[in-house]
């Protein structure tokens, strides 16, 4: 029986790796958030070509995916029914991709969902599990330890509110405030503690791969075609290089021919990436103030990775002021599509970016209950 | 050409038909909100057998069983995503339909999806649109009308507030207030005006005949079964009429067996469906305040089909009380389901329902954003 046993571990096994982008070692430790041997970023590789044929058809949630993630456990798999949302035509060259409309409003129920399915069966009823945000995935990681009956510990800042907060409140999980800076807040999360378990959505290889789902998504809803290019919001990176992840591991099993172009759309305030991308320097202000207030990494821990990803597939970059933003929200919501201030962003850049954009996607990422309405200028 | 014209004219009407549930004439106008000749409610009827194969399996929306809809012309249909939302299993003999996870937060979407693709080729440029709602309905006509590039102008009530009001603003809908009771701001709604085309949810049988694909949802859902019962919140009726003639629909097309015997939730002090079946008197305070405060309609204009309708199925009915309401409430969002507290009357009603509730599905219809969280007491 031992010998079955580590057999089938095995086979499992040769159908993922979670390598560190670092130093390449692995791991099998689906808890990791960060490389054991040097602290690097740790990112899933799947050793399996996509095919259409394995979508599992009658399953409308991002779980008809479920066989291009060999590391989950099919009883273990916790779904509020996540995935599987619009994908709307706006005008003649334009899709809008609505991931406002997952189960807690924003496109961070992917990553939830995959990564508290993946853990789930080794978080005891003793464990909590740690995360720091107070904004989307807070509210998401909550919802989905709820569902799954698991303890969750959120960290956020000492002056949090806002709706999104109140979400957070309402899924019953705990709370930690923590007073100073954003980066306090993260270290707070992580410090190590009997029974914590830090699963930080930035952080955790599995989060991000959960977002791949949305790559699949795209492509199937075009009917099995990329389109040529697609505009996204970017502040952690999560995002960013979950749908990267998406379309290189279409394009290596030969299902499309080639990349559709990414562009990572940034507030002049909040632009890190879109200047390395430029080779321009990039200081922040100590404080930033915009309407697009879920977007705030000037200093993302995935910052070298995003380069180094958005460098190798020529991704490219563009950044939006106040005002645009302001535009774009209201441009959406009198067409009906109300979103959050910050997923105006991408709907901002694609309106502002002079490279050609046709056969585009703009992925809509937050939605507009989740902030109070803003006034019209 | 004028014989060619007719004849189509005569093929699609063949397939429904629009008639008076009082005096059983038929109309053909698509606009009329009530019968010509004696003020009587409408009703559509659909003389198409349902059948699994006419399902459009690659359209992940409610547009999926666009041929059970042969008043719609396909290059008409207005969409935002509408339907096809998870139902999940939640306990050994549960499911929730989670109609919250539309594109404007409610089920309401699927009416308006429906009405808005059926009349959008009559509303010309300088038509408008008349709604009275300032909830979950408002919101989402006025949602499909932006998306459309109708002009709606909807009524509410003088002292209207709260975030539903502000998505109607987002939509960017005109709007009108009204001082006075509620059936004021109907009747200023249905005053006949230049231009203007009323379209009242409440009166509407196409928005209500939008709502029959939530039924073929659930047996489609079910692996094409029906459950045994049913729970869910009733006020107006649009819902519970809805879905009783998509499961009457499936009936008659033999499709399935039996009926899921339907159970309308009711709070204690808005029930009057709840008082007309158990055979009691019904008399509403003056002032209704619950926490319920999307189900307000203690005198429906729907109330004598809905008893007929309910006595021809075998309907029941619960009560609950304010108490019950917020504990259901709670009770889901701490398992991740977060619904705003009018949508926990139906789980709070299948927690009571003292009949045999086995292989049910509660139907969950309003977001948790729409509303302010509650305190717990």
């Amino acid at each position: 029986l031992g010998i079955l046993v580590s057999s089938v571990v095995i086979i499992l096994h040769s159908n993922y790796e979670i390598l560190c982008v670092r130093c390449s070692r692995r791991t099998s430790n689906t808890l990791a958030y960060r490389c054991e041997h040097c602290g690097g970023i740790l990112q899933v590789r799947i050793n399996k070509d996509f095919s259409v044929k394995d979508i599992i058809k009658e399953e409308y949630s991002l779980w008809r995916y479920r066989n291009f993630y060999p590391y989950i456990n099919e009883d273990s798999i916790i779904s509020l029914g996540e995935g599987l949302t619009p994908h709307i035509k706006f005008s003649k060259d334009l899709y809008l991709k609505l991931e406002y409309m997952n189960p807690t409003g924003s496109f961070k129920d992917r990553g939830s969902s995959v990564l508290i399915s993946a853990i789930k069966e080794l978080i005891g009823p003793e464990t909590f599990i740690a995360e720091d945000s107070s904004g989307n995935a807070g509210a998401s990681i909550a919802a989905y330890a709820a569902f799954a009956e698991i303890r969750a510990q959120i960290y956020v800042p000492e002056n949090v509110s806002g709706r999104k907060f109140e979400q957070i409140r309402a899924y019953g999980a705990e709370i930690t405030k923590v007073s100073g800076e954003r980066v306090k807040i993260t270290e707070e999360a992580m410090k190590q503690e009997r029974n914590k378990v830090y699963i930080g959505h930035v952080y955790h290889p599995i989060f991000r791969d959960g977002i791949r789902t949305l790559a699949y998504e795209i492509y199937e809803q075009l009917g099995f075609k990329a389109p040529e290019i697609i505009f996204l919001p970017v502040s952690a990176g999560t995002l960013l290089m979950g749908v990267i992840d998406g379309f290189v591991h279409l394009k290596e099993s030969d299902a499309i021919e080639a990349l559709p172009r990414i562009i990572a759309c940034q507030t002049e305030q909040v632009s890190p990436l879109y200047h390395a991308l430029k080779g321009r320097e990039y200081k922040p202000k100590k404080k930033i103030k915009s309407i697009a207030d879920a977007l705030i990494s000037t200093d993302p821990p995935l910052l070298e990775p995003m380069i180094e990803k958005m460098k190798r597939i020529d991704g490219d970059a563009v950044i939006v002021n106040e005002r645009e933003i302001l535009e774009a929200y209201w441009k959406l919501a009198k067409k009906g599509i109300f979103i959050e201030p910050s997923s105006a962003v991408a709907y901002a850049g694609y309106q502002k970016y002079e490279g050609k954009r046709k056969n585009a996607v703009v992925i809509l990422t937050g939605n507009g209950l989740k902030t109070e309405l803003l006034s019209k200028k």
